[in-house]
């Protein structure tokens, strides 16, 4: 029987919603589709093909006879969940960071890593979204002329935030229209007309979390600890799919024509680099779309054997409901 | 006699209009304003001090009797218009990309290199916006420790491109609102809700035009040719102040306190480096300010003697019309 009894944690967020179409769009085999949320989200029905299936409320229970349990519901309620959907014998795909850094589960690219996911003890990590579009885009490259450093300075949407983001750069948007008070509940300062770099909380290296993200599961998707890797993450006002400056440093030099005929070849990468005719990725063209868009290829003038580019992907899909999908679809 | 007959050439652009203020509040010893535009604002008048200064078409003729001419009314103009200013006697600090490079031409950020202004032959040139708040930022770095590579993206404000463009971003997010078809004119693509790595025109490099600005520029008003920059400027929906993720490479090690030390001495420099408590520069709270603004300083975890910092600035004041008017204060 090759249907499966699939389980979304967090079915009512934003990636949980993206998760019930990337199920149906990809004609997932699901056999039953159970929609898991907190006690609030208990009550309202979500559609999956021609269904209305009802959210019930997360819990220890809510795993009998799943096979595949799709997480995306916090770091804190994948610690506190995720075992009991390992002990009813699912297997869990978490999109929360709680488990990416542990060295029993796999933290797994589809494009990069797919082998990895036959090493899992009951949870595969996703990765963190900013660094999945990066390692698609770097991973071919590293393959052929090693990468020595990565560094990378992002534009992140406000849907990494989560639905509420979204409604405040809309409030914030329409509070500035009419000579309103900015007010400002999701982020600590005004995200409307404004850039903040500041994703996820500070550490006491003077990195986010979110660079530290970057950092750490760059080296172990690609499993090479010895690339050098340096983040700043910042959010933009735009409303989905994430955009990233990205320079690397090369052991072997290539030239910007050799990365865009690696790259082109690469599976999950659209090129697009025709710079004369304003052809670059774009975050309202990514929008919506699975795959990472490369582009501004160009040999860096600032030191041998670099190259600089510019990476757009959907951080809602490829940067998390379908990379998870993805993974599940190895499992089948 | 100290007071000084002062021209805008452009008077009544986005970076123009900046003039006035800036020369009305350093309360620059002015004796007779003469404001300089195409023919479409003649008739126009514009408020400096208690007067209200008629708009007059910029020819050749406009120069008589002045002793300082401030340009900015784009690179052609100034290349037309400039011969005549400066045959009429008068001091051309110009603000667009024209002179910048000319051997002859000094290239002048005041807190970095103000002994250049004694070098001029009749022009003195503002350096590009995304520049000036980098070396103001970077140059005390580099006397202490020298700089051996600048890795910078950017984050920049609509009205760097002018009047236009903040109506551009303006409408196409009220389109949205409505939804209305987006439309077009400034930039290739929608610049509401999005992000364009796209400023100033492509070169053969694949770098753009704002890009090598930034390269050619910081070395020549460093003043160290040395210097290895790469770039990547892009444009997002803020109105006004654009930010900058910088990462450099050091010749000696500094640690992030000893950068934050130099960098509070430092002229022109506000530090706002408090993580903990979500300070850090932003656009909405540089704007209007003449100060550059830096913070998120930290050391580079991805090469020896790296810092990472973030730096932002008003781009009409200390990007252009501050800058202009600082030049103008040092012929005094």
């Amino acid at each position: 029987m090759r249907e499966k009894n699939v389980a979304i944690a967090g079915a009512t967020g934003a990636v949980g919603t993206e998760m019930i179409k990337v199920l149906e769009d990809l004609n997932f085999p699901v056999k039953n589709l159970r929609l898991l949320a907190s006690e609030r989200s208990v009550g309202k029905k979500l559609k999956f093909k021609n269904e209305e299936i009802p959210v019930e409320k997360l819990d220890k229970d809510s795993f009998k006879n799943i096979d595949i349990a799709l997480f995306s519901a916090g770091a804190s309620r994948s610690l506190e969940f995720a075992k009991y959907a390992v002990d009813a014998g699912a297997v869990v795909i978490d999109n929360s960071s709680a488990f990416r850094m542990n060295d029993d589960v796999p933290l797994v690219v589809p494009e990069v890593n797919p082998e990895k996911v036959k090493e899992h003890k009951g949870i595969i990590a996703n990765p963190n979204c900013s660094t999945i579009q990066m390692v698609v885009a770097l991973y071919p490259i590293h393959k052929v002329a090693k990468i020595k450093r990565i560094i990378v300075s992002t534009y992140q949407a406000v849907s990494g935030t989560g639905m509420k983001a979204i409604e405040e750069l809309k409030r914030q948007i329409e509070q500035i229209r009419n000579n309103e008070k900015v007010t400002c509940e999701v982020y600590p300062h005004q995200i409307a007309y404004n850039v903040l770099p500041h994703v996820d909380v500070f550490l006491e290296n003077g990195y986010t979390k979110e660079e530290m993200k970057m950092v750490n599961e760059t080296r172990k998707i690609m499993n090479d600890y010895s690339i050098q890797v340096t983040a700043t993450t910042v959010r933009v006002p735009v409303i989905r799919a994430h955009s990233e400056s990205i320079n690397i440093e090369l052991e072997k030099k290539l030239t910007a024509n050799e990365v865009r005929e690696i790259l082109s070849k690469a599976p999950g990468i659209i090129v697009q680099d025709e710079p004369s005719k304003n052809i670059y990725p774009l975050a309202i063209y990514a929008t919506g779309k699975y795959e990472t868009f490369v582009g501004r290829i160009r040999e860096d003038i600032s030191v041998k054997n670099g190259i600089a580019m510019w990476v757009v992907a959907d951080q809602l899909l490829k940067g998390a409901a379908y990379n998870a999908v993805q993974i599940a679809q190895l499992l089948l």
